[in-house]
Order: C-alpha cells, then sequence, then structure tokens
C-alpha cells in the first residue's frame, strides 16, 4: 500500500476498533446489570437489559459490514488483514457475551413471576465479579494489542471454570436436601452457565489478540505454552 | 480479477468448501456417536468422540488460515469475499457443534462411572436426531449455495427448542418427584442444553448462506420475514 492509502487504512480501522470498545463498554454494562438484577431480584433492571438489547444487535451488524467493507476496499494484506479479521471474531464474541446477559435478565423475570424470595447468592456473586473483572481485561488488552495481558485473561478462565463446578455441585446437593428450591436451583446453575460462557468468550477475544500480534494460532493449546 | 486470476481463485474457493464439507462430515458422526453413546450408555463409543475432537479442532486451524491466505493471496471483492467470510463464520460454528458433541461424550463417560442403569430417553432420542437432520440440511444447504432450503433450516430450529423446553420442564418435574435421580436429570438437561446449542448453530451456519447470495444480514430479523 501506499504510503496516504495505508495512513487511510490506519484511520478506518482504528474507527472500526473504537466502535468495538464502544460495543464492549456496553456489553460489559449488560453483564454487570443482568448479574446484579438476578442476585438482588431486580425487575426494572432486568427489563432495562432485555431492551438494551437491541442496540447491541445493530451494532453487531453494523460493525461486521464496515469490516467487510474495509477488506474490500483496502486489500490488506498480512498483519493489517489478521486485525481486521481479529475485530470481525471478537464482535461475534461480544454479541455472544451480549446474548448471555440477555437470558440472565429473562431469567430473572421468570424468577419473579413465580414470586420466589431472594436469597444471598454468595457464590454467584463471586463468580460474576470475577467474570466482570475477565471482560474488562479482555477488552483492554484487545484496545492495547496487548498479548502478555492476554495472555494473564486466558489462564484466568481457569479459575471461573472452578467456580462454576462448585456452584453446580452445591445446588446439586441443595437440590436433593430440599426439592421444593430445585426450580430455582436449578435457575441458578443456569446463571453460573453463562457467566462461564462468558469467560469462554472474554478468553476467545484474548486468543484474536495473540493471534493478531504473533500470527500464531493458540486456540487448543494447552495454558502451560502460553 | 483478471479471467486467469478469477479461475485460480475459484479453485482454491473450491478446495476449501470441500475441506469445510469434510470437517462438516466429521462434525456430523460426532453429534451422531455422542449423542447415541450418550442414549445406550456406550463408553467405548464416547471415548471416540473424545478422540477424534483433536482432529476436529486442527482441521479448524488449518482451514481458518487457508481463509486468511486466500483474502490476502487473492484480495477478493465484493462476493466473492463475502463467501470466503461465510466459510470463515461457518467453521467457527462447526468447531463449537463439536465441542458440545466432546461435551456430551464427557458427561456419558460421567454417568457410566457413577454406575447409574440405562433408561428410555424418548424425548431426547427425538430431539437428537432433530438435530442431526439440521445439521445434515444446514450443510447442504450450505454446500449448494440455497437460501431457501438455509431458510428452513432456520424455521426448524423454532421446533428445537420447543422440545428442548419440554425436557427441561419434564426434568425438573421428575427431579421432584425421585431427589434420588436429580444428577441423572441434571446431565440429561445438560445433554439436551448441548443438542439445543448445535441447533442453533446449525441456523447461525444458514444465515451465512442467505448472507453469501443476498449480502443481507438476517441475523436478529424475525422469523417470518425469511
Amino acid at each position: 500500500m501506499s504510503r496516504h492509502i495505508s495512513e487511510q487504512y490506519d484511520l478506518e480501522l482504528g474507527a472500526i476498533r473504537d466502535q468495538l470498545m464502544e460495543m464492549g463498554g456496553l456489553v460489559e454494562q449488560q453483564v454487570q446489570d443482568a448479574g446484579a438484577a438476578y442476585v438482588t431480584h431486580d425487575m426494572s433492571m432486568a427489563q432495562e437489559v432485555r431492551q438494551r438489547e437491541r442496540r447491541l444487535n445493530a451494532m453487531e451488524i453494523a460493525l461486521d459490514d464496515q469490516c467487510v467493507a474495509i477488506i474490500a476496499r483496502r486489500q490488506p494484506a498480512a498483519s493489517d488483514l489478521r486485525n481486521v479479521i481479529g475485530v470481525m471474531k471478537a464482535i461475534t464474541d461480544l454479541e455472544r457475551v451480549g446474548d448471555e446477559a440477555n437470558r440472565i435478565a429473562k431469567m430473572t423475570l421468570q424468577i419473579l413471576d413465580q414470586g420466589i424470595p431472594a436469597h444471598q447468592y454468595g457464590d454467584l456473586r463471586g463468580m460474576h465479579q470475577s467474570v466482570i473483572a475477565m471482560l474488562n481485561s479482555a477488552l483492554d488488552a484487545f484496545a492495547r494489542v496487548n498479548p502478555e495481558a492476554a495472555a494473564e485473561v486466558i489462564k484466568a478462565d481457569e479459575a471461573v471454570d472452578d467456580a462454576y463446578d462448585a456452584i453446580v455441585a452445591r445446588c446439586t446437593e441443595d437440590m436433593s436436601a430440599q426439592p421444593e428450591e430445585i426450580k430455582h436451583l436449578l435457575t441458578t446453575i443456569w446463571v453460573a452457565r453463562s457467566f462461564e460462557r462468558i469467560g469462554d468468550h472474554a478468553k476467545n477475544m484474548c486468543e484474536y489478540v495473540i493471534f493478531q500480534v504473533q500470527g500464531r494460532d493458540v486456540r487448543h493449546q494447552s495454558k502451560s505454552s502460553l
């Protein structure tokens, strides 16, 4: 590319990355609010999450279109192309994180319909905080294209998986002890499962960061080799 | 592109699409065997699924690399570019379907460890057959780039979602009636959830078919407008 075209390309890609971060900020808010609405049984907060979902979907489609357009128009090679493709993949993951937040908001509304009283969800709150931190660090690593920070997030996903396993084990035990609470405990498991998936998506985004910088594909590698 | 370059491009893209179909065939087999292993408690079949998972992951990375390489080398415009991007997205979905099959195989091995006797899983078998049919039709629609067939698959996903809801409702009831079966019923719910996700991925692939042909993005549209 000539210098002029290359500068144009950088500007356009920069604008796309800015929008991706804006989408990331909205997704973080969705996860924050959906989890908080569930543990505090806040119906109006859950409804706000449901309403914002549409905006996220529109952002996804608009961003995806812009990525296709920049590839078609600028025909980037090698590392520039890896950047755009990394952004396209991150868009999909962010949208799926939004889907999980939306799923949690839906479940919150159903629980309230059933009139089940609020409980103390200690483990779930901890897991919620962990995935918010992971998502935040993943977006940060993506924005700064920092593969070391990205590798840290990938490692952190193990703790989230362990927290998930612990919640499922505890809820399963509680179900046997309190069969009348089965529906409610099952919903808690679903919410934990959504958090676990959000952690996976944050991890995916970090794998794209490493792919962008090093051009090597770290998916399916053992964590020790990162 | 000149005619010669365009023909070269078509040949290369054709080779990528052939490999995608090969990957699709392997994924179908994984879903078939994982579901069958679970409902018949066939431990060696579940282990075979676990072993083949590695081959799928290698196919995903190799195919993804080839897509990036063809974009960088051939710099396709407009509809050609949409084709490659559609293939890249389909690769991700196929790999995730493989993950779900692997998850089911893992659960099958855990169940057998617990020594729980085989049950008749009528609803689950039906759902298994439905998602296999969906996945097969989705691959077919993708191979033939047939948007009408793709739209049919997208509509079929509703029935799979309904089947999933029915299984969860039944298992939840059974848990209250037979608390000693809670762990087992929970696993059945997880397997149904994996089937439901597989249906979603098949649906995603069909959305890419429509995107490739019509260049319009049908994600997040209501089904009636398809």
